[in-house]
């Protein structure tokens, strides 16, 4: 943490995050995924575990009306097949017209030409928030051409002033997952510096967070800022996530023991092992 | 249990769900998959787990022969891209001319509409058996709009006549899934109170269901009944979902204990645990 | 083992193969795989605990430039759409002109026509490595009309003829999977009696091995021959399942472990463990 931390803000954001994780379990928002073909499965349950709604609706045809009645939207452009590709853009035509948050995953962009194209497509409708690590950030806010393949090749505070940047020009809010998340509205930075090196080393780690932060986007609908929304997602996600390592043997196990630990993490939990800091930029 | 169980008939079934279960061990039915991209992985993982042979072939120009070779066929519509779709096609007309017993899964469907116009074109063309939660039979007959996305807002209950309705129009036994699985070919209705509330928390928890049914038609062809190979198939799955959840921490190690499960269980338990009732409308 | 058993080429292989892991782990080969839809996540899963970067990229427009910057491409046929076919004949292209390695793995062909007809292109295009089942290979080599779905129903020592018939047309290294696995070059016959059965009872079981094969020969490019890079992943595959296995109470748990063995396996265990012979045919 650096010097700038202020218990008093974790303290408040982990009390959100715990009354906010309690607002989506007693209303299981309807999240509507449009994801890459590798997590589909385990995003899905994912959101299950923690007791969110999910529904993996990617075909056109389907996809604006089902983002317009969804609480909230997944895009990830992992495996952005054509029929993706156009199904993501009725889902965001959707999600606009309706008010429905929306999340934009940009998974290996810079140096992959087509997703690279539709992420800058995507990006200036105003996605409610942007998730990626270091490198998908630099290279959506044009800083950088990547890393390489869905590695990050950067830290989360490299990535501070493309955040700003993206944040700013765009109305998002724009998370950058790392070591240390580092989540900002352009205006506040908070940074969290929960989680378990171990989510790299299981396929969807990231991705699902993606995912979980459309749920929790769509829980607080009106009731909280979205970068209070999205840095609730991240803190209960990576909480989990030190509760699963805590009982892991490897990546298999812990996979599976974060299942569990979204399933079953509790507000006091959350409080307790909180790691959080806001700073002014 | 309604004050309609009858033990014997209970017994019965079990008896004869351990049968064929010992028969699909002893001879694996090839059982083709065209489902979902969500839960490709678990269903053959499930399937493989029992004893069956999965095979997911949902290519244009490989499906209708493929479904004449193979001894039972699960049609799930989560996911229906437009290859899936001709597809799914080729493979009806395959497995109806050369008898292969078919599953039809009509996920979501009500309100979305690609899914919605192809499950009513599949259900006339006679499916051997159809399995959903109560809001897609309620929708597949007509008699309402469906649910939001793959939840069920019904229970099985109030889907009966819909059930009813359906097995009769087009000669299909029909299996409604929810804490009492309802499953009538018609003439009588079985009901079958197994099962954990578990498996509403992995994603596939219902597809793979539709997947075994496959199986166990594919096994026990010109043997038994298909109300009865159905109905088999829900208890066998049922039954191991209560094995696993008795292992269970939570929905990551139930999925994992449920494969295990499905692995190891015998007819024997299955005798012990059932919890069937069988009545004539 | 056979009575052509020689001691000191095991300890010899399982020397190079517990060093090549170490290189692996310490330069991650980014490893491009197109592969089906069942397996994906799996296989990244398995990629990623070795301590390989997986990149699933298999969209036309891609996947040519993304082949030419990777360590190692798996090309897999088990749900070979219309855009994946498009986006393997890209990916071939590009590791040819390229020199990345790359391993075909034909998944179920012989009676299956869209993906049999893609496999005889795509083999004369001289792959680094094939790895199959003995039905697969048989089927590859015009020597049967190869399984039902993916089942194999030869064993390896009846597709030797085969393989090294491929091996010697093509300039490949062929692999064939089964209880004792057989690999080639055309010249020696490496074969592994290591593995678990249930390694069967496991979606991807097989195909995650192939892209095990194309992030071993992605990390030892120029410093093995592809015949000791291809057996180093087999021999390191199947002592993690043998690890796995002790652990496994089915498959479930069987390939949670798989996962957690992957991650942890040192090179001290692979020599202890390794039942290897190699014979000159």
């Amino acid at each position: 943490m650096s010097d700038l931390l202020r218990p008093s803000s974790a303290h408040d954001l982990a009390g959100t995050a715990g009354a906010l994780l309690e607002a989506l379990r007693a209303a299981p928002p309807l999240t509507h995924c449009i994801t890459n073909s590798v997590v589909t499965g385990f995003t899905a349950n994912v959101l299950l575990a923690l007791g969110a709604a999910p529904a993996m609706v990617d075909i056109v045809g389907e996809s604006d009306g089902f983002a317009r009645a969804a609480s909230g939207l997944l895009v990830n452009l992992g495996t952005p097949s054509p029929e993706q590709r156009e199904a993501t853009r009725e889902a965001v035509t959707g999600a606009s017209a309706a008010g429905t948050p929306w999340v934009l995953d940009p998974v290996a962009i810079g140096t992959l030409p087509v997703r690279t194209a539709l992420a800058h497509d995507l990006v200036v409708q105003r996605p409610t928030a942007v998730r990626g690590n270091a490198s998908e950030i630099l290279a959506l806010a044009g800083m950088s051409a990547g890393g390489r393949g869905v590695d990050a090749t950067d830290t989360p505070d490299a990535a501070a002033d493309a955040a700003l940047r993206l944040a700013r020009s765009h109305g998002s809010v724009v998370a950058v997952s790392g070591p240390v998340d580092l989540i900002t509205d352009g205006e506040s930075i908070i940074r969290i510096a929960n989680g378990s090196q171990l989510l790299t080393r299981v396929t969807g780690g990231g991705c699902a967070l993606g995912a979980v932060m459309a749920a929790f986007l769509g829980a607080s609908r009106a009731e909280s800022s979205a970068l209070t929304a999205v840095a609730s997602a991240s803190l209960v996600y990576t909480i989990a996530a030190e509760q699963a390592a805590a009982k892991a043997a490897g990546p298999g196990t812990f996979a599976v023991a974060l299942l569990d630990a979204l399933s079953s993490i509790r507000p006091a939990e959350i409080v307790a092992a909180a790691r959080v800091e806001r700073l002014q930029p």
